[in-house]
């Protein structure tokens, strides 16, 4: 049985203690046009934003855990279902979906429809390059790795 | 009829869109995080949350006039409650309360029983003066000075 169904993701999100999603928005745009001042160039914010959410993730992960009663998952790809479809409805109340797998099934992209961070998001040109919610991918990233789940 | 009643804030906090709490109070950590690495000195740290926040509640504020549906307040002290009770509930989701007013009812505290932003959180003794919740005045100022309330 698959760890992960996307209903659960719903039960879950509701269980926990919330905030309003504009609040959250208009915090992470405050820190990302904080990092861009700071640090004047776009790499070291990118660099800065996943650094971030690695702090973030390896602190999370223990909410999930206690939180989602999901079972171990067997393989990447049910991992990938797993931060999709539980992980970002229980965090950010959205679902994602799981495509572009390679062949040998270790690179996959997660796709956001709904977006809650880029909500009202204007970048000027001079961000061009700029991962603005690059903070999701260290989210996962210090995540997995509190589980064991490492970058190649 | 007072523009602002308890209940009132909890059914428009369950008409808006949420994020996970906890994501909330990592993300708002990391930012205290940075802002510490980055400048250095507590001062500056309290002053750029605060801030943060003013750029957030000059945002914030047409939130709460679209959704919170209260009517003009008709002096501070309505303003303060509305503040504590409508505000408050509506982006936080607790309630707050308007004490120590002064003679003069230009001056009030605002106090939270429970504030999501200092979950977990523990500061280390090189932290001294830090108003770690600085952002939260900001936020107060920026939203107050757009219905055109301004600080002495």
């Amino acid at each position: 049985m698959p760890a992960a169904a996307p209903r659960s993701g719903d039960a879950i999100f509701a269980s926990v203690e919330h905030v309003n999603a504009e609040l959250f928005t208009l915090t992470y745009g405050a820190i990302v046009r904080q990092l861009l001042t700071d640090l004047e160039e776009v790499d070291e914010v990118n660099k800065q934003l996943d650094q971030m959410g690695y702090n973030i993730g390896i602190r999370l992960i223990d909410e999930f855990l206690a939180k989602a009663n999901v079972s171990r998952c067997v393989d990447f790809k049910e991992t990938a279902e797993t931060i999709a479809k539980v992980g970002f409805k229980m965090f950010l109340g959205v679902t994602a979906s799981v495509t572009n797998w390679d062949a040998d099934g270790t690179c996959c992209s997660i796709v956001l429809e709904d977006n809650p961070l880029v909500d009202f998001v204007e970048l000027p040109d001079t961000c061009q390059g700029l991962y603005y919610c690059n903070v999701l991918s260290g989210v996962i990233r210090g995540a997995l790795e509190m589980v064991s789940v490492h970058e190649d």
